[in-house]
């Protein structure tokens, strides 16, 4: 079953898909073996390919949707979006994402940091030659945004963090990538200003949906559909439904061992439950809603068009998916 | 004392200078506090710039010499190779550079991991608006030889590399980024295409000189210039000083002993002797000698100005300077 068949809205853009895959499946061809063999591992198994699907349908809202420079942003921001996590897999220690080994486990930090380096290259390259700087200056703007998240990450002391603090770490480190999606094909294809804005509108609040969702599934998620349960406590990365855990319990108990390196398998097991019984996971699912509802109020703001149903069922998908 | 007044070749493009120096101290200015902090400790004591420096002396030899764009160009290569630097450091597991303390040093791998990303987007920034599409290139290309340089050295297996594997990974380590300076900056300053290869030429060759001459001074320098000797050893990474020495030799047991990780200071200062004796220094100064010589002998392609004799100087301080 190829992913044009799993869900429908990929299918109106499925010949774009095809050529993305394509591409990426050759951005490591006579390069570095290493890097060769990184990007073949990287590649070999595409992911959901939400962000290019919503690259390819935002085009159609503009009169150069199949202008080739709108696969060029397609593979530059999924480019973008693979090196910053084979550098975050390196920075959190990971060892498995979307059950593929990483790029750190399978070589080592040093080969997965230059790896990381020459997709981010391999990026710009392809941003650089795109014919409007404003769009050039939105995958710049967008790697900023992933650093300084990450940044905020690394260096924020072990706290549990407000809602505030969290949206905004989300929103630099998910929803930028998704609005510049979004915005930036529209822009690209020459779409209505007031269709781009609705777009960057669209494209943040799913991002915000999408992180939130993701941050629920790690922990009511199916280990059975081959989502890891758990990493988030594992590394004690404190999400929104563990915020909200906290905010509803009494004294520092539940904060200091949510924050706690190093947990058991017990103690990981303990936590989960903890946090499934008090009202955290529904009320964080209820503010992904929230994101959803307002990406999708955005798409109001866009003429009816079969693009416009299909990007509010990504939304919808995005909200309810299982992995 | 400012570094203008140390050299004579610096006269010449002392407002450039400036003006570069003044934008490097910036390149923090409104971010994240920790990228801040980090730009200000790797631009605040400045090195010897000699990259802009033949940024702004290889324009010269185009009509548009005084565009901001060639300012643009040296910030952008200045930054490529500063980020490249503090990601090496992190596979180098290095604590000082030029006697300042490494940023993995200062603050941690994790930091420095992000801060190398965000000096490349920077860098990119900058390049991707340049007006050639041909110069966004060569930037582009020389950071995929940098990532193959890199990869090169974290996976090749320990043994004495040949001269010429040498000077195939220094090529892409060090000369790429030489040659970019020279032949990008003429490009950009709509030079004669003749006078663009041969700036080229020169580049590639001072690049090659710069790292074998670094190559012997990581033997043969004194520590009271302030050049830390013997890294190189330290980390078993063979050079073409090392290179020739083992070819002198006989047997296996000095090639052994250069490639033994974690040597202790005693071991490192007898292999200094050993090195220094045989004519392994000797040759790798005549070798770096030889791409001195064809860097002058590019020039002579050039027309003559007071910028061919500053380029000319350049190439001799790079191959008699102490540290």
């Amino acid at each position: 079953m190829t992913i044009a068949q799993r869900q429908g809205f990929y299918a109106l853009v499925e010949d774009e898909l095809a050529e993305l895959q394509q591409r990426l499946r050759d951005v490591g061809r006579g390069a570095h073996p290493t890097f060769a063999a990184a990007s073949t591992h990287l590649f070999g198994s595409p992911g959901k390919l939400l962000r290019p699907t919503l690259v390819f349908l935002a085009a159609r809202f503009g009169p150069h949707s199949s202008d080739r420079t709108i696969v060029d942003l397609a593979e530059s921001l999924e480019l973008v979006h693979t090196a910053s996590l084979v550098h975050d897999d390196i920075v959190d220690r990971a060892d498995v994402r979307r059950n593929v080994p990483t790029v750190n486990a399978v070589w080592n930090d040093d080969v997965a940091l230059i790896v990381g380096d020459y997709l981010f290259a391999k990026a710009y390259a392809l941003a650089a030659v795109l014919p409007k700087p404003e769009v050039i200056a939105i995958v710049a703007q967008t790697v900023f945004a992933l650093c300084d998240g990450e940044l905020t990450e690394v260096t924020s002391p072990p706290a549990i963090p407000s809602e505030k603090q969290y949206l905004d770490r989300i929103e630099l480190k998910t929803a930028s990538l998704y609005a510049a999606c979004c915005q930036g094909a529209a822009l690209l294809a020459d779409a209505d200003p007031e269709h781009v804005a609705a777009l960057g509108a669209y494209g943040t609040n799913v991002g915000l949906s999408f992180q939130i969702t993701d941050d629920v599934l790690d922990l009511v998620g199916s280990e059975a559909l081959g989502k890891e349960v758990g990493r988030d406590l594992a590394e004690g990365m404190p999400t929104l439904p563990m915020i909200y855990a906290v905010e509803d319990s009494e004294g520092d108990e539940l904060a200091s061992r949510i924050l706690a390196p190093d947990k058991d398998p017990r103690e990981r097991r303990d936590l989960i439950a903890r946090i499934r019984a008090s009202g955290g996971v529904e009320r964080a699912h209820g503010r992904a809603r929230l994101f959803h509802d307002q990406a999708v109020a955005a798409l109001d703001r866009l003429p009816e068009r079969p693009e416009r149903d299909a990007l509010r069922e990504v939304a919808d998908f995005i909200l309810r998916r299982e992995r």
